[in-house]
């Protein structure tokens, strides 16, 4: 890239914001997963909408490639620019909370904020704000809303675009759309900010958001659950659905050997039960009226799991310490992975009936395949969504291992694909999956998406060759 | 239109099934409020996808304006054909409720079937199917996706958009989408199915839906309560909800001349309560445990309502019987306005919290134009969407009143544009609002709808001169 383009740029953020030293980009470049190496031109830190609508404005008139980036912490390479003739956009200072308003129950924050900021700011104001995710004290708002992302609040309050009513977006125009409406209803035309929810960055940056939030829970109950298999994970399921409704915060499923990995690797864990089980479940009730009702509820759930040979065994958690130790259990799954050797990753989403069905199928056709490798499928059965992950067998060469990335993933999103599933549940498309999701949709919705994109970013500046 | 081109159309769908007698096509050319009169060269009533595809195909390769119309109960005149160059297409024979999935809780119908068949087939299963409208025994799902209908179970289920999991449409081109996805996650590629719901059938004719149905409450309790103005109704809302969540499942606001009208003019009803008051709302509770379980939380809720004077007085339906009594009291609101005389309407939502400000600057400026109007405000409060209704003086000229339509919106819908709040929050922008919208949302936003329509109808062929 010219240098006098790099001033341009630089001037409209300050030579403080301008960063083009290898070290200062190095943590924009490099993601949590080590799977994308990214290279730019320079990264920019504008500091508020003006900033990011005038590096568009640039952009558009100079075609340059854009990329932005929140918290850095997506799975998919979403937010990794690919060249040195790309200019990477970081959100991270546009890191205000615009307002709490308690009476609407909404927040109105800028893109960079940092998801767990959010959640204070919520519970601070005796509020609830349920998004959450593994990565919420690094992940930001604006990166959350890109990827519609999901985590383990979905089951009772949706994800991430179920609880934003109305966001700020700088097109590749620079245009700025001016959306933070805190309506609950609002039918004057399309809806573009579903549109731009999910789209990753290639329509549009989002600079702000007015989010949902909830009255807190009164009470909220929690317990660790042993089952013999995922049917009866899906059995007390609907029994808790049942009876519990949209209270019902949390239905985590997890493998015998996901918490062996997590005993193994995390510091302080320990198994809840006193028996080992093949399946566990991590399950949440809360109660907008007491914790003795969300007591209530929860051991009726579970007594009637005992009754109908359903539950193995249960320990509800005695203290808050016990019921974070219990969710601790389950947020380190993902990162007691890693000293197992190489993982291949997959979050797809099936009808939720058929999860007992996928993960036969599925474990079949990849132990045919390697024999000796650990599945370790766990997540939100609740939402039909399932990490369904493969730990390379003890001791075997980790780089031959992932170098079956492919073929091990054909394998399992082709089941996924004879049960109308997806195989990007809650983590996006980006890089990762784009050659899949070009292959795998049916033409029709593949030339909508490409004309979508033609529509809103006729130059192909807006994170090219991310999703579509 | 040429007698070769109407035949063509016709030979698709059999010439039973396709009316050109004024007669046979006056059911499908005037709607309920009598504002807009059809006109169309035929009525077309496809028997399944395939025909609407090939209806399609033709218009496309004709350039053959389609107007898509489901049970013809819209309220804008987005169903309406405008010219005896268009032909509108009747879903109506696509009626066909293809599988409910008791497991999954999901229901995959036709656009055809209309809404109280779903919600019929949902209660055999045992399940609910919240969208529910003073329409529906006549209103059909396809327009209420296409209008992103809503209603009074908004509150604790969302609007028609939120109840959708997938859509089967046809393009302009003919082309058949088919997302017909039972998933509760997908993050592969842009949402095209929220941005066809809500198009008002300027981007695709959706064919079929998987819906969302819910478990179905074991107990609901419905009170009716008197008090003395809309600051009170909103405290008690903000008390409800803390108390409640998502169990309260709806809280209708509605002032004491509405009452009146209702008692006046719909035969058998009564007041629930023995003296008057300025206010009251239709409060309901639902329980996935049990009835007595509803009734303590709504007993709850109205015991600290009397203790904080915010409620003047109030009546629990002792009976399904009554409850459908204080039901039918809100839903004959809209009716009763009709023996009154003219009636100018709105449909508008503002932030919950300024509800009470938006009743008082609009009444004081309508009531400066018209000195002795009636203003009806009702509707859902809980959701921020008033449905502020104006009726006529007594005995004054029913045209020379509603010849003050336009004069009397632009007062109403100024203030709710100073309260950024939505001219339209449920009823869609069809032809009644097109004008209204192009105006006052911001250039930058109307300029993408127009490159979205561009973008999936070039030939404008779609429901043209509705919503953009």
């Amino acid at each position: 890239m010219p240098d006098a383009l790099i001033a341009r740029f630089a001037a409209i953020v300050g030579d403080r914001n301008a960063l083009r030293d290898a070290d200062l980009m190095e943590a924009y470049l490099n993601e949590p997963r080590d799977m994308f190496h990214g290279r730019a031109a320079l990264v920019l830190r504008p500091g508020n909408v003006a900033e990011v609508a005038a590096i568009m404005r640039l952009a558009s008139e100079t075609r340059t490639p854009i990329v932005p980036q929140g918290g850095n912490t997506g799975l998919v390479g979403g937010q990794s620019p690919r060249s040195p003739c790309e200019v990477l956009v970081s959100l991270s200072r546009l890191d205000r909370i615009r307002d709490v308003d308690p009476i609407g129950r909404t927040a109105t924050v800028e893109a960079g904020v940092v998801l767990k900021r959010i959640q204070e700011a919520a519970d601070e104001a005796d509020l609830l704000f349920p998004l959450s995710l593994g990565s919420e004290g690094s992940c930001q708002i604006g990166g959350n809303l890109a990827a519609n992302a999901g985590g383990t609040g979905v089951l009772a309050y949706g994800n991430t675009r179920d609880l934003c009513l109305g966001i700020e977006a700088v097109l590749a125009s620079g245009e700025v759309l001016h959306g933070l409406r805190r309506l609950k209803k609002d039918n004057r035309g399309y809806d573009l900010r579903n549109l731009l929810i999910g789209s990753e960055g290639t329509l549009g940056i989002i600079t702000a958001a007015v989010l949902k939030l909830f009255p807190k829970p009164a009470g909220r109950e929690v317990a660790y659950v042993g089952l013999a298999s995922p049917d009866a994970a899906l059995t007390l399921l609907q029994a808790a659905e049942r009876r519990a409704g949209s209270q019902l915060t949390a239905f985590e499923l997890i493998p015998r050997l996901g918490l062996e990995f997590t005993l193994r690797h995390t510091i302080g864990s320990r198994d809840p039960l006193e028996t080992p089980h093949p399946w566990y479940v991590l399950m949440e009730v809360s109660s907008g009226r007491s914790q003795g009702d969300a007591r209530e509820t929860l051991e009726g759930i579970l007594e009637s799991g005992f009754e109908n040979h359903v539950v193995a065994d249960a320990a509800i958690a005695k203290s808050l310490a016990e019921a974070n130790a219990f969710w601790i259990m389950r947020e380190e799954l993902s990162w007691a992975q890693k000293p197992e050797g190489g993982s291949i990753k997959h979050d797809v989403s099936i009808p939720v009936a058929c999860i007992p069905e996928f993960l036969a199928a599925a474990d079949k056709a990849v132990l045919e395949a390697i024999p000796q490798a650990r599945v370790i499928a766990f997540g939100h059965l609740g939402d039909g969504n399932i990490h369904y992950n493969v730990s390379q067998p003890v001791g075997a060469d980790k780089d031959a291992f992932l170098a079956r990335w492919h073929e091990i993933s054909e394998l399992v999103h082709g089941i996924v694909r004879d049960l109308d599933g997806s195989f990007s549940a809650e983590h996006g498309i980006g890089q990762l999956k784009r050659d899949e999701l070009a292959r795998t949709k049916e033409g029709v919705e593949i030339d909508l998406m490409r004309r979508l994109k033609a529509a809103f970013d006729p130059d192909n500046i807006l994170n090219p060759g991310k999703l579509v």
